[in-house]
């Protein structure tokens, strides 16, 4: 019998770094994490994420093949991260390269939004399709295209920043500079902030995340079941834009908005429907809650790249 | 010494379809044509296109593998042509089963952007490009994505109805039932559409043809100059958002509108430029005019898809 393939996946966020061992299977096991922030230089933050790595591989009988990194603004044809928002160095750094000198086994490196599709397109709801749409609904909005079966970089390796698609032309200010992008309204920042000008034009207190207004839902308020509508309204529209281009299988929600399932979903898709191009009436994609939400679909991903 | 590969390519146009004899260094030959309009059924039509078919595998020495076919509206999954509003028979025909019996050869079909892509990859300017789209600016605006070096189809076969992104909410009305869709915009009939605003509200006698309106230009009408700033500057908007998506090497423009050349790239550029998400500004794209323009990118690209 062949012996099982493995690799270690690794999700590195604002927050805290993920690090664990995954079957071709999708099973995850020895689990472990640093907090990113608290190594002051990207070396140090390195060094301690190879010895993870090394803790892990010297404790397993499994034949490791690689290490697989999913970062905010990382590159898979540079393997390097550039000018994260959400991570403490903001020079360029060449995290493939570095980490592979220090643990010498192979190592990919992609944007989270993307190992997140390939963990969804291996492990979760996306098994077995060729075309489908990842949207990471998180405090942006990152995406992974998965197009004729493959993972879509483009020629640069940065495609799929559907975040960053004017929703709005001269809407909301953007962190890029620009105006009415859609992680504007379609992000947990963004909703939060419609929230706000909702809830303040009512003379009430605003909800204070994300979470608090799908709570708020969840109990029939109407102010956040008014929140999601205009949400879902806005990223419905964008989202039929993009699928003139595409014409994928599925879309898919995954990250922390996407925990508020059908307040988000069902008013997303009706937007959609209503702008859909007439051709595709009889093909029109699933709208979809990601499969793995209450897994690791980052480091699951991340593995799966060198699975 | 291997012998050379032949296929023979197939575009069918509202008015004439063309026929030729392709070989895989994109050397057309035997080129013959047939009145599109004359056939009152496509199967009258199929049987008339057989017998050009025949006359040119008859009349060669040449190992003909196949037929493909370029055609608006015409789909590769189902090899059927649907709903075309610029063909005669407007029922759902089998295009490719129908041909393949009548000739007992193999047929592909597949729509006519799609293919002028596919001849643009093979034997254009695209040639070892991996991640591109190009877009026809015809009666309509379609377009030809290429990402992994490979053609995107979507899960129905219906991707690149990127003339169908909606450049302008609340715009001008759309064939589609739509409104503000690009190609009302960007296409021959757009530009027209655009021409005769400007002209009437300056009392002039409005450009009667695309090509017209280039002629003009050419000469320094500045009428004629203000009607490409303003088509440049909605085309380039959209594309910067279709970018955000694909972040391809080039995007290359064909079709009737295209022989404007520097009077429609240079403001499409500048709009594009001025749009785009500041982490494209060290990989942006090029935006050029096709390679094949004065070949028959259809025919050529059609016939690519079965040598």
């Amino acid at each position: 019998m062949a012996k099982k393939k493995y690799a270690i996946g690794v999700d590195i966020g604002a927050s805290y770094t993920k690090v664990g061992l995954v079957d071709e299977n999708g099973n995850l096991s020895r689990e472990t994490s640093l907090t990113t922030t608290q190594y002051k230089t990207p070396e140090d933050f390195v060094a301690a994420l190879a010895l993870q790595v090394q803790l892990i591989t010297g404790s397993t009988e499994a034949k490791v093949n690689g290490v697989g990194v999913g970062a905010p603004n990382a590159n898979y044809h540079t393997g390097g991260i550039n000018n994260s928002a959400n991570l403490p160095w903001k020079e360029y750094f060449p995290l493939r390269d570095v980490l592979m000198e220090a643990i010498d086994m192979p190592v990919k490196v992609t944007n989270d939004a993307k190992a997140a599709a390939q963990g969804e397109l291996l492990f979760g709801k996306a098994k077995g399709m060729k075309d489908f749409i990842q949207l990471t609904l998180g405090t942006g909005v990152g995406s992974g295209i998965v197009s004729n079966g493959e993972l879509v970089y483009g020629h640069d390796g940065m495609a799929g920043e559907v975040g960053h698609i004017i929703a709005k032309p001269n809407g909301r200010p953007c962190g890029c500079g620009r105006r009415g992008c859609l992680e504007t309204y379609a992000s947990a920042t963004g909703i939060l902030n419609t929230a706000q000008k909702i809830m303040l034009a009512n003379g009430l207190i605003p909800f204070q995340s994300s979470r608090e207004i799908t709570e708020a839902a969840m109990s029939g308020n109407p102010m956040a079941l008014e929140v999601f509508n205009q949400t879902g309204k806005v990223l419905g529209k964008v989202l039929a834009n993009v699928h003139s281009v595409l014409s994928p299988q599925a879309i898919i929600f995954f990250g922390g908005l996407a925990n508020a399932g059908d307040f988000l979903l069902v008013p997303t898709r009706k937007a959609f429907e209503e702008e859909l191009l007439f051709v595709y009436k009889d093909s029109k994609p699933e709208l979809m809650i990601s499969g793995l939400m209450h897994r690791n679909a980052a480091v699951l991903g991340a593995a799966a790249m060198v699975i």
